[in-house]
């Protein structure tokens, strides 16, 4: 168990947005809510996946909307305590632990809100090992957990309890189109399941290497050495372009971030172009129109000189970055995971590709 | 209390569909699902309002969809005893007593298959004292009482709770899109209240009324007198045109059945020309361009030479009839409910006049 503090919030905001690929929303107003709460004196306690009792009753948090409104139209603060109290009451079961369901921008944050608020711990580890747009795309219904019950709860008081199905592609749709009449940004806390049955589905020790990154990548920036280089070195991957802003084209729509980016290469990439189209997260990289790296593996566009992750609803046209890709974990390479997060599954008619072979 | 028996269930499917003014789903197949229901046995107790215990815990039930859909999709018949069931089990009190939230078409029938399955009485009195296309516009909810919680069930096993919120019209709007994503047709059970608070927000006696206008007109047509007469000397109200229909536009969006019908005047009526804007239920009628009659008003389309009624979802080219115009319930005719449902609740820039003074 290690209690959080104020400087792991950084590097878990900073780590978390890299392990994003673009999406989970921006994590600096989660740091902020994080800190204010430690002021307060709530307790932010990370638990490993080991110490976790087999029994103990884990619900999975997060919010759903589009990061394009999350920036713009900020959480009341107690929505995601809120749904883990109302999945609570309804399923007249207490709850042991949180676990996010992904591990990405400000999504790597909220459970420990919910949880720290509900004085739970948060267990190291989630449903994704990066983040994805929608509900199905979790590991944990991947291999097969029911998604329901599920509690979602909105900044006006609203709540509303989804039950009785085992199609979590269902719940995305439905839940979508509610969240799009919350105002495009609500708390999701679902699937109250046993951590012995859970455990083997989710994507263990992701919190801690989003820490482990965002340390080093201060480290780095510290002693003035090469920020991108320390994050390739904990995650394993590389440099697939280094160049500038030159197109960006992105929309709000059903209640995603939705668009594309295009980049042109300078120094050593001089002459070469990559588009990078995006839902919430970067999806599919294509260097002069071949593909060079795909879902489920990362995507991530960060400053070129401080290596601070940018994701795709603070793109801005003319930004210098480098784009990373970092292999996605082993869970999210299996056929029955890549029906569902691979790229045939985005609308794209071309098979997974692991980035050490493109 | 009265126990409903399969004639019943002729006169109630025939003056549920006068009452619902176009809408309200076809009757016809609730008539069936009840006949089946009382061979297997199961009692329809209809409840006189002044029978009802003071603190006895009343919901409201109906379907809610599109009745184009109703008509093609059929239900699997425990949907609004389930409706029910698990709102039961969410709010942990034993509900008493059902009550239609609208006496039109099949959702006159509905809540009494509810009950019959629940083995709950039903009352006999309604929301609307008509049809209405949105949850808002419940009497309950015009005057008052919070319209959640309230449990969403559909066909496949699904169901969902909203909960928290005092504000009908985002109900409706939230529910509307579930439900759309449930194939366009689910059940609704919404509400718990003590009927002392329910009752004087109530549109009191209308299934009877139902019953004694599907008698009236069954019995006219045995006796081959005139059937609309006899309809007309029961609901009051007077025939606005006699005619045939000469364009239909009809389309299913967004969960809603909308379009206009165009009459052209028969007879006496000759030279005459009525077109009438429906949503679910028929909304104005304007002859020759005036406003003859408009919501909350009843505008009843009904067979010229039969008398049966015709919902929005049935009518066709070529059919000759008669329109009825029908004065709703005082309730409905508060500043406070046409803000709700007069002709502005529904988009059209004029003021709501009552059907005698038009």
């Amino acid at each position: 168990m290690q209690e959080l503090t104020e400087r792991d919030f950084e590097h878990l905001s900073i780590g978390a947005a890299i392990m994003g690929a673009g999406g989970g929303g921006n994590p600096y107003i989660g740091k902020l809510r994080a800190w204010q709460l430690l002021k307060q004196g709530f307790q932010f306690r990370l638990m490993d996946p080991d110490e976790v009792p087999e029994a103990a009753v884990v619900v999975t948090v997060g919010r759903i909307g589009a990061p394009t409104v999350g920036i713009e139209k900020i959480v009341k603060g107690d929505e995601s305590a809120r749904a883990v109290e109302r999945l609570e009451a309804y399923c007249r079961r207490k709850i042991d632990a949180v676990i996010p369901f992904e591990m990405g921008g400000s999504n790597s944050i909220e459970p420990m809100i919910a949880a720290a608020r509900r004085g739970l711990p948060v267990i190291d580890g989630d449903g994704m090992g990066r983040a994805f747009p929608q509900i199905q795309m979790v590991t944990f219904f991947i291999y097969g957990h029911p998604p329901t019950p599920a509690a979602l709860v909105d900044d006006k008081g609203n709540h509303v309890i989804f039950d009785g199905t085992r199609d979590a592609h269902w719940l995305e749709r439905t839940v979508r189109n509610v969240v799009v009449h919350m105002g495009c940004g609500a708390l999701l806390a679902q699937a109250p399941t046993p951590w012995r049955d859970l455990k083997p589905t989710a994507v263990l020790g992701t919190a801690s290497l989003a820490l482990r990154i965002g340390a080093a990548l201060r480290d780095a920036q510290s002693r003035r050495e090469d920020p991108v280089e320390a994050v390739l070195s904990i995650t394993g991957g590389g440099v697939l372009l280094s160049g500038q802003i030159i197109d960006l084209e992105r929309r709000t729509t059903q209640g995603f971030a939705k668009g594309t980016v295009t980049i042109r290469g300078g120094e050593k990439h001089k002459g070469q172009q990559m588009r990078i189209a995006f839902q919430n997260e970067n999806l599919i990289a294509f260097l002069d129109g071949a593909v060079r790296a795909v879902v489920p593996d990362l995507i991530c566009i960060v400053d070129a000189d401080t290596g601070d992750p940018i994701t795709t609803e603070l793109l801005r046209y003319g930004f210098r970055v480098k784009v990373l890709g970092i292999p996605c974990d082993p869970l999210l390479q299996t056929p029955q995971a890549l029906a569902v997060v691979g790229p045939r599954a985005f609308g794209y008619d071309l098979d997974y590709i692991p980035l050490a072979e493109s």
